[in-house]
């Protein structure tokens, strides 16, 4: 199968998944499940939770056993894509060509949407541990989405982005934020999924190598888009890094050289799963998608 | 032992591990860990890291065995403190007699401070069920407390809290603000430390109906001395529930209503520990305590 058919037939799944495992609209208090349900099902890619998949399928496992812990990853995206919108934060009014979560349901609920978001998706994580074969991996790999999505994480990767504004540019700050930012949440992605269908330690170490590739380009890939994207594909206005003066991959290397960056990074991903057979393609393909996306 | 000293030493045990498990203040980015360190340290009574540890003794387990988990559900709290009191929600400027999070590092960073401790605490919490007899128990517990932060919970109480103050004034509505940003945690807390150490159905089901009682006796409580307190006690202005025109038991019921129905509650958490002998002493003292605090 192709890859993007395939991503297509993951994410629908998901969304199935997500929608049934987000709260209905009329519970009570009505606004914030309203406000969970508007930012998360608005239509993303669902590249982190079909990374999931893709990794269970890599190591033998079964996609439907870590739907649960797929869409868990993909709440915990959303609560940072919430939060990082914030005015406090980033203070962006357009997220997937529509209003931030923020600028619909107020400052106040959009706080709160993220922080349920994150909440419920460490208890899809629990959940998907308890359905896994062995509990105690259901636990390993909720302990490593924690590390992904905290401080030497995402939220570390967070604070370098909205103070390096004022510190100054580097090379290995850029590189820093965006392994912080995105990677860790991409090597978590592809470990969680393996992890619950009981996966080796070598080919947990390659898919590693392979996570932190894949997210490497992507971010990569992502910094690009909004320097030569066409505001219409990107759901938010372009140029929005320069104008923040936020550090990018092309701001501090050029064009040029973060597009080969890009393509080594897919191409170390690729080669990351040497040692897996056809039940690997969807990462193979996912990793030339990420950057396909733009050049 | 009296219940003061014994809740005394359980405080010592529990702050002596928060400062073991939170980042080091240089590990970058510094100010992130110097955010979650400033309100997790700051002296809180650890009332509920302490029911965590007096549940786990009361079903014949040790203290030691659940501290991690007692950490965990303290950061929890302390996230939903630090995001309660942010500009766009409470807007309060002093907490336990210091300056809110947000007055001293800033919105951005007391929301990713909230957003970490929230992480870690989950993190904790599984790190906690690794450690435990079972690790299914470990998941078991971790669900619970994320229901209990959840919107059925925690976030759910905190929307119907700011949004109260639109909707109008009811007793019903009141009695549900309180179980869900106090209770439920009160609850979540008990059960944690008890089905970590291998609890039956029965006695979770007893320690059910002690958390629900002893959780709302203090927050009863906890409006009663927003009223009556003193300023120096409290760390924060007397009389700000009122100003805020927040829903508390007092401004609905009145003062000696109030003060009957926290008395009945805690007596109601006493009752439901029928069944356990003197290791669940700490449990009763804990209930008396709540309402001891001020009057």
């Amino acid at each position: 199968m192709e890859f993007e058919t395939a991503l297509v037939s993951k994410a629908r799944l998901i969304d199935q998944a997500l929608d049934e495992c987000l709260p209905p609209e009329l519970a009570p208090p009505g606004v914030i499940h309203q406000a969970m349900r508007y930012s998360v099902l608005s239509g993303g890619k669902r590249l982190r939770p079909a990374l999931v998949l893709g990794a269970a399928e890599a190591v033998g496992g079964r996609a439907e056993n870590v739907i649960l812990a797929a869409c868990g990853i993909e709440l915990i995206h959303c609560y940072s894509l919430i939060h990082d919108d914030l005015p406090a934060m980033d203070n962006d009014d357009f997220r997937r060509g529509r209003p931030t979560n923020h600028k619909v349901f107020g400052e106040a609920i959009a706080i709160l949407a993220g922080d349920a978001l994150l909440t419920l998706g460490f208890e899809l994580l629990a959940r998907a541990g308890m359905a896994a074969a062995s509990p105690a991996a259901g636990l390993r790999a909720l302990v490593e989405v924690a590390q992904a999505a905290g401080t030497e994480g995402m939220v570390g990767g967070q604070v370098l982005d909205i103070t390096s504004q004022e510190v100054g540019v580097g090379a290995e700050l850029v590189e820093q934020i965006h392994r912080r930012k995105t990677g860790a949440l991409f090597v978590a992605s592809v470990r969680t999924g393996a992890i619950l269908s009981g996966a080796s330690e070598e080919q947990l170490a390659a898919l590693d190598d392979y996570g932190r590739a894949v997210g490497l380009a992507f971010q990569i890939a992502d910094d690009i888009l909004d320097v030569v994207g066409e505001a219409s594909k990107l759901g938010k206005p372009v140029g929005g890094d320069a104008q923040k003066r936020k550090l990018t991959y092309p701001g501090v290397f050029g064009l040029p050289a973060a597009r080969e960056r890009a393509k080594a990074a897919a191409a170390e991903a690729v080669a990351a799963l040497r040692k897996f057979g056809p039940e690997a393609d969807f990462l193979r393909g996912a990793a030339q998608f990420v950057i396909n996306r733009e050049f």
